[in-house]
Protein backbone atom coordinates (compact mmCIF):
# COMPACT_ATOMS: atom_id res chain seq x y z
CA UNK A 1 0.00 0.00 0.00
CA UNK A 2 0.99 3.71 -1.00
CA UNK A 3 -0.28 6.99 -0.74
CA UNK A 4 -1.13 6.53 -5.21
CA UNK A 5 -2.97 2.84 -4.32
CA UNK A 6 -4.89 4.82 -1.60
CA UNK A 7 -6.09 6.44 -4.45
CA UNK A 8 -7.51 3.65 -6.08
CA UNK A 9 -10.52 3.24 -2.56
CA UNK A 10 -11.90 6.45 -2.79
CA UNK A 11 -15.40 6.66 -4.74
CA UNK A 12 -15.76 9.61 -7.05
CA UNK A 13 -19.66 9.83 -6.57
CA UNK A 14 -21.10 12.08 -9.41
CA UNK A 15 -23.97 14.94 -8.49
CA UNK A 16 -24.28 13.97 -5.08
CA UNK A 17 -25.81 15.08 -2.32
CA UNK A 18 -26.77 17.76 -5.21
CA UNK A 19 -26.30 18.06 -9.25
CA UNK A 20 -22.82 19.57 -10.05
CA UNK A 21 -20.58 18.37 -6.72
CA UNK A 22 -18.54 15.17 -7.26
CA UNK A 23 -18.27 13.68 -4.00
CA UNK A 24 -15.22 11.77 -2.50
CA UNK A 25 -16.57 8.88 -0.82
CA UNK A 26 -14.00 7.48 1.54
CA UNK A 27 -15.94 4.34 2.80
CA UNK A 28 -14.43 1.87 0.57
CA UNK A 29 -10.77 2.78 1.92
CA UNK A 30 -13.00 2.41 5.48
CA UNK A 31 -13.86 -0.92 4.10
CA UNK A 32 -10.35 -2.44 2.95
CA UNK A 33 -8.42 -3.45 6.01
CA UNK A 34 -5.30 -2.49 4.79
CA UNK A 35 -6.03 0.93 3.13
CA UNK A 36 -7.58 2.53 6.53
CA UNK A 37 -5.01 0.90 8.27
CA UNK A 38 -2.09 2.63 6.35
CA UNK A 39 -4.28 5.64 5.77
CA UNK A 40 -4.50 5.50 9.86
CA UNK A 41 -0.68 4.99 10.60
CA UNK A 42 0.12 8.14 8.58
CA UNK A 43 -1.62 9.97 10.87
CA UNK A 44 -0.68 8.28 13.76
CA UNK A 45 3.07 8.90 12.59
CA UNK A 46 2.50 12.86 12.25
CA UNK A 47 0.90 12.88 15.80
CA UNK A 48 3.61 11.79 17.27
CA UNK A 49 5.83 13.98 15.43
CA UNK A 50 3.33 16.50 17.19
CA UNK A 51 3.26 14.83 20.65
CA UNK A 52 -0.29 15.66 20.74
CA UNK A 53 -2.19 14.62 23.97
CA UNK A 54 -5.68 14.48 22.18
CA UNK A 55 -7.35 14.30 19.46
CA UNK A 56 -10.37 15.94 18.35
CA UNK A 57 -13.19 15.28 15.52
CA UNK A 58 -16.83 16.26 13.99
CA UNK A 59 -19.11 13.89 13.87
CA UNK A 60 -19.47 11.52 12.26
CA UNK A 61 -16.63 10.74 9.48
CA UNK A 62 -14.07 13.02 11.97
CA UNK A 63 -14.92 10.20 14.55
CA UNK A 64 -13.70 7.39 11.53
CA UNK A 65 -10.28 8.74 10.86
CA UNK A 66 -9.62 10.27 14.69
CA UNK A 67 -10.78 7.03 17.19
CA UNK A 68 -8.35 4.56 15.37
CA UNK A 69 -5.65 6.91 16.26
CA UNK A 70 -6.50 7.95 19.84
CA UNK A 71 -6.22 4.45 20.80
CA UNK A 72 -2.89 3.68 18.37
CA UNK A 73 -1.54 6.43 20.46
CA UNK A 74 -3.64 5.55 24.17
CA UNK A 75 -4.88 8.69 24.35
CA UNK A 76 -8.28 10.53 24.63
CA UNK A 77 -10.93 11.33 21.88
CA UNK A 78 -12.98 14.27 22.20
CA UNK A 79 -16.05 14.76 19.79
CA UNK A 80 -17.50 17.36 18.30
CA UNK A 81 -20.97 17.21 17.63
CA UNK A 82 -24.06 18.99 16.48
CA UNK A 83 -26.50 20.64 19.27
CA UNK A 84 -28.56 18.31 21.24
CA UNK A 85 -26.05 15.53 20.96
CA UNK A 86 -23.60 16.29 24.15
CA UNK A 87 -25.46 15.54 27.57
CA UNK A 88 -23.38 17.74 29.66
CA UNK A 89 -22.83 21.14 29.51
CA UNK A 90 -21.49 22.56 26.12
CA UNK A 91 -19.63 25.18 24.14
CA UNK A 92 -20.91 26.45 20.70
CA UNK A 93 -19.75 28.10 17.60
CA UNK A 94 -21.24 28.99 14.56
CA UNK A 95 -20.13 28.93 11.56
CA UNK A 96 -21.56 30.21 7.64
CA UNK A 97 -22.22 27.97 5.00
CA UNK A 98 -23.94 28.27 1.50
CA UNK A 99 -26.66 29.29 2.50
CA UNK A 100 -27.12 30.03 6.09
CA UNK A 101 -25.43 28.48 9.08
CA UNK A 102 -24.44 25.43 11.64
CA UNK A 103 -23.37 25.15 14.38
CA UNK A 104 -20.84 22.71 16.43
CA UNK A 105 -20.58 21.99 19.83
CA UNK A 106 -18.27 20.52 22.36
CA UNK A 107 -18.27 19.45 26.04
CA UNK A 108 -16.92 22.29 28.27
CA UNK A 109 -14.25 19.53 30.02
CA UNK A 110 -13.60 17.90 26.80
CA UNK A 111 -10.16 19.49 27.01
CA UNK A 112 -7.70 20.33 29.88
CA UNK A 113 -6.07 23.85 29.14
CA UNK A 114 -2.74 23.34 27.17
CA UNK A 115 -3.37 19.61 26.07
CA UNK A 116 -1.51 19.68 22.32
CA UNK A 117 -4.54 18.60 20.12
CA UNK A 118 -4.79 17.07 17.07
CA UNK A 119 -7.88 17.29 14.87
CA UNK A 120 -9.12 14.85 12.40
CA UNK A 121 -11.09 15.14 9.44
CA UNK A 122 -11.78 12.92 6.62
CA UNK A 123 -12.30 16.10 4.27
CA UNK A 124 -11.12 19.61 3.89
CA UNK A 125 -13.45 21.01 1.52
CA UNK A 126 -14.20 25.10 2.18
CA UNK A 127 -12.78 24.77 5.50
CA UNK A 128 -16.03 25.25 7.47
CA UNK A 129 -16.26 22.43 9.82
CA UNK A 130 -12.31 22.64 10.77
CA UNK A 131 -12.41 26.40 11.34
CA UNK A 132 -14.98 26.19 14.10
CA UNK A 133 -13.45 23.06 15.15
CA UNK A 134 -10.53 25.12 15.98
CA UNK A 135 -12.39 27.64 17.82
CA UNK A 136 -14.03 25.60 19.80
CA UNK A 137 -10.27 23.74 21.13
CA UNK A 138 -8.56 27.10 21.35
CA UNK A 139 -11.67 28.48 23.31
CA UNK A 140 -11.84 25.60 25.83
CA UNK A 141 -7.82 26.33 26.07
CA UNK A 142 -6.48 23.35 23.98
CA UNK A 143 -3.39 24.33 21.71
CA UNK A 144 -4.29 22.88 17.78
CA UNK A 145 -0.54 21.18 17.41
CA UNK A 146 -2.09 20.53 13.44
CA UNK A 147 -5.47 19.46 11.86
CA UNK A 148 -5.32 16.07 9.38
CA UNK A 149 -7.39 15.08 6.77
CA UNK A 150 -7.16 12.34 4.84
CA UNK A 151 -8.46 14.28 1.57
CA UNK A 152 -8.24 17.92 0.42
CA UNK A 153 -10.37 19.49 -2.13
CA UNK A 154 -7.95 22.04 -3.20
CA UNK A 155 -10.19 24.35 -5.58
CA UNK A 156 -12.36 25.08 -2.72
CA UNK A 157 -9.43 26.45 -1.33
CA UNK A 158 -9.95 25.63 2.34
CA UNK A 159 -6.32 25.41 3.51
CA UNK A 160 -6.94 29.19 3.15
CA UNK A 161 -8.86 28.88 6.62
CA UNK A 162 -6.21 27.01 7.70
CA UNK A 163 -3.38 29.43 7.80
CA UNK A 164 -0.81 29.36 10.60
CA UNK A 165 -1.99 25.84 11.65
CA UNK A 166 0.51 22.92 10.89
CA UNK A 167 -1.45 20.04 8.71
CA UNK A 168 -1.49 16.62 6.69
CA UNK A 169 -3.15 15.88 3.71
CA UNK A 170 -3.53 12.18 2.27
CA UNK A 171 -4.26 13.32 -1.11
CA UNK A 172 -5.65 16.10 -3.17
CA UNK A 173 -8.44 15.85 -5.54
CA UNK B 1 -7.53 -0.45 34.34
CA UNK B 2 -10.09 -3.10 35.41
CA UNK B 3 -13.91 -2.99 34.89
CA UNK B 4 -14.76 -1.61 37.97
CA UNK B 5 -12.78 1.02 37.23
CA UNK B 6 -13.80 1.61 33.74
CA UNK B 7 -17.72 2.49 34.92
CA UNK B 8 -16.03 5.65 36.99
CA UNK B 9 -15.45 7.13 33.13
CA UNK B 10 -19.10 6.54 32.02
CA UNK B 11 -21.31 9.99 33.26
CA UNK B 12 -24.41 9.93 34.62
CA UNK B 13 -26.86 12.82 33.02
CA UNK B 14 -29.88 13.02 35.28
CA UNK B 15 -32.87 14.08 33.14
CA UNK B 16 -31.36 13.70 29.52
CA UNK B 17 -32.30 13.79 26.47
CA UNK B 18 -35.55 14.14 28.18
CA UNK B 19 -36.90 14.37 32.23
CA UNK B 20 -37.01 11.15 33.67
CA UNK B 21 -34.16 10.03 31.55
CA UNK B 22 -30.39 8.99 33.17
CA UNK B 23 -28.32 9.21 30.24
CA UNK B 24 -25.33 7.17 30.36
CA UNK B 25 -22.54 9.26 29.40
CA UNK B 26 -19.32 7.86 27.22
CA UNK B 27 -17.77 10.90 26.31
CA UNK B 28 -15.39 10.80 29.74
CA UNK B 29 -14.26 7.25 28.91
CA UNK B 30 -13.09 8.06 25.28
CA UNK B 31 -11.51 11.17 26.66
CA UNK B 32 -9.26 9.20 28.98
CA UNK B 33 -6.71 7.48 26.60
CA UNK B 34 -6.20 4.38 29.11
CA UNK B 35 -9.69 3.76 29.76
CA UNK B 36 -10.34 4.25 25.83
CA UNK B 37 -7.79 1.63 24.92
CA UNK B 38 -8.72 -0.73 28.00
CA UNK B 39 -12.19 -0.38 26.43
CA UNK B 40 -11.61 -1.47 23.43
CA UNK B 41 -8.90 -4.03 23.66
CA UNK B 42 -11.47 -5.81 25.73
CA UNK B 43 -13.84 -5.87 22.00
CA UNK B 44 -10.68 -6.76 20.00
CA UNK B 45 -10.24 -9.80 22.14
CA UNK B 46 -13.85 -10.72 21.31
CA UNK B 47 -13.60 -9.74 17.82
CA UNK B 48 -10.25 -12.54 17.82
CA UNK B 49 -12.15 -15.21 18.96
CA UNK B 50 -14.93 -14.64 16.73
CA UNK B 51 -12.35 -14.70 13.42
CA UNK B 52 -14.88 -11.69 12.69
CA UNK B 53 -13.87 -10.07 8.71
CA UNK B 54 -15.27 -6.90 9.21
CA UNK B 55 -16.62 -4.00 11.49
CA UNK B 56 -20.17 -2.48 11.30
CA UNK B 57 -21.28 0.37 13.79
CA UNK B 58 -24.41 2.60 13.72
CA UNK B 59 -23.46 6.12 13.57
CA UNK B 60 -22.48 8.17 15.51
CA UNK B 61 -21.17 6.56 18.46
CA UNK B 62 -20.86 3.22 17.40
CA UNK B 63 -18.02 4.54 15.15
CA UNK B 64 -16.19 5.93 18.27
CA UNK B 65 -16.35 1.43 19.60
CA UNK B 66 -15.93 -0.03 16.58
CA UNK B 67 -13.31 1.92 13.96
CA UNK B 68 -10.47 1.51 16.51
CA UNK B 69 -11.40 -2.25 16.84
CA UNK B 70 -11.22 -2.56 12.86
CA UNK B 71 -7.70 -0.53 12.98
CA UNK B 72 -6.18 -3.01 15.32
CA UNK B 73 -7.37 -6.03 13.96
CA UNK B 74 -6.58 -4.63 9.95
CA UNK B 75 -9.90 -5.61 8.88
CA UNK B 76 -12.20 -2.63 7.40
CA UNK B 77 -15.42 -0.65 8.88
CA UNK B 78 -18.32 -0.30 7.44
CA UNK B 79 -20.91 2.62 8.97
CA UNK B 80 -24.30 2.23 9.05
CA UNK B 81 -26.07 5.95 8.74
CA UNK B 82 -29.31 7.88 8.74
CA UNK B 83 -31.14 8.02 5.09
CA UNK B 84 -29.40 10.83 2.74
CA UNK B 85 -25.70 10.14 4.38
CA UNK B 86 -24.26 7.28 1.98
CA UNK B 87 -23.59 8.83 -1.72
CA UNK B 88 -23.49 5.31 -3.52
CA UNK B 89 -26.58 2.64 -3.94
CA UNK B 90 -27.94 1.63 -0.54
CA UNK B 91 -30.31 -0.54 1.20
CA UNK B 92 -32.34 0.66 3.99
CA UNK B 93 -34.67 -0.56 7.10
CA UNK B 94 -36.75 0.89 8.90
CA UNK B 95 -37.63 0.55 13.08
CA UNK B 96 -39.61 1.48 15.85
CA UNK B 97 -39.11 3.95 17.88
CA UNK B 98 -41.47 4.76 21.07
CA UNK B 99 -43.38 7.35 18.99
CA UNK B 100 -42.82 7.54 15.18
CA UNK B 101 -39.89 5.10 13.45
CA UNK B 102 -36.51 5.51 12.53
CA UNK B 103 -34.25 3.87 9.19
CA UNK B 104 -31.18 3.36 8.99
CA UNK B 105 -29.22 2.39 5.50
CA UNK B 106 -26.01 1.10 4.74
CA UNK B 107 -23.97 0.62 1.13
CA UNK B 108 -25.26 -2.12 -0.88
CA UNK B 109 -21.58 -3.25 -1.59
CA UNK B 110 -20.27 -2.99 2.21
CA UNK B 111 -20.36 -6.33 3.14
CA UNK B 112 -19.48 -9.38 1.11
CA UNK B 113 -21.31 -12.66 1.24
CA UNK B 114 -20.47 -14.72 4.05
CA UNK B 115 -18.15 -11.87 6.06
CA UNK B 116 -18.40 -12.19 9.32
CA UNK B 117 -18.99 -9.47 11.00
CA UNK B 118 -19.12 -7.78 14.52
CA UNK B 119 -21.81 -5.13 15.44
CA UNK B 120 -20.48 -2.50 17.38
CA UNK B 121 -21.98 0.48 19.59
CA UNK B 122 -21.63 2.43 22.66
CA UNK B 123 -24.91 1.53 24.56
CA UNK B 124 -27.67 -1.27 24.16
CA UNK B 125 -30.97 0.36 25.47
CA UNK B 126 -34.17 -0.61 24.10
CA UNK B 127 -32.27 -2.66 21.10
CA UNK B 128 -34.54 -1.07 17.88
CA UNK B 129 -31.23 0.19 16.46
CA UNK B 130 -29.27 -2.96 16.76
CA UNK B 131 -32.06 -4.95 15.46
CA UNK B 132 -32.49 -2.95 12.21
CA UNK B 133 -28.18 -3.31 11.81
CA UNK B 134 -28.56 -7.15 12.08
CA UNK B 135 -31.44 -7.21 9.41
CA UNK B 136 -29.34 -4.97 7.36
CA UNK B 137 -26.07 -6.82 7.68
CA UNK B 138 -28.15 -10.24 7.16
CA UNK B 139 -29.57 -9.03 4.18
CA UNK B 140 -26.08 -8.30 2.44
CA UNK B 141 -25.36 -11.58 3.15
CA UNK B 142 -23.53 -11.55 5.91
CA UNK B 143 -22.77 -13.38 9.28
CA UNK B 144 -23.30 -11.55 12.38
CA UNK B 145 -20.56 -12.84 14.28
CA UNK B 146 -21.20 -11.21 17.62
CA UNK B 147 -22.66 -7.83 19.00
CA UNK B 148 -20.06 -5.47 21.67
CA UNK B 149 -21.41 -2.63 23.66
CA UNK B 150 -19.65 -1.02 26.19
CA UNK B 151 -23.30 -0.77 28.39
CA UNK B 152 -26.59 -2.16 28.55
CA UNK B 153 -29.25 -0.91 30.37
CA UNK B 154 -30.57 -3.90 31.44
CA UNK B 155 -33.89 -3.05 32.61
CA UNK B 156 -34.86 -1.98 28.97
CA UNK B 157 -34.14 -5.31 27.88
CA UNK B 158 -32.50 -4.52 24.70
CA UNK B 159 -30.94 -7.79 24.86
CA UNK B 160 -34.35 -9.60 23.84
CA UNK B 161 -33.82 -8.55 20.98
CA UNK B 162 -30.30 -10.21 20.43
CA UNK B 163 -31.57 -13.98 21.20
CA UNK B 164 -29.31 -16.27 19.62
CA UNK B 165 -26.54 -13.67 18.97
CA UNK B 166 -23.35 -14.00 20.74
CA UNK B 167 -22.62 -10.53 22.64
CA UNK B 168 -20.37 -9.28 24.97
CA UNK B 169 -21.35 -6.26 27.12
CA UNK B 170 -18.31 -4.54 29.38
CA UNK B 171 -20.73 -2.44 31.65
CA UNK B 172 -24.24 -3.32 33.13
CA UNK B 173 -26.38 -0.37 34.16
Amino acid sequence: MDLNELRNHVAIVEDWPKKGIVFKDITPLMNDGEAYKFATDQIVEYAKKLKVDLIVGPEARGFIIGCPVAYALQIGFAPVRKPGKLPRETIEMEYALEYGTNTLTMHKDAIKPGQRVLITDDLLATGGTIEATIKLVEKLGGIVAGCAFLIELTELEGHKKLNGYDRLILMDF
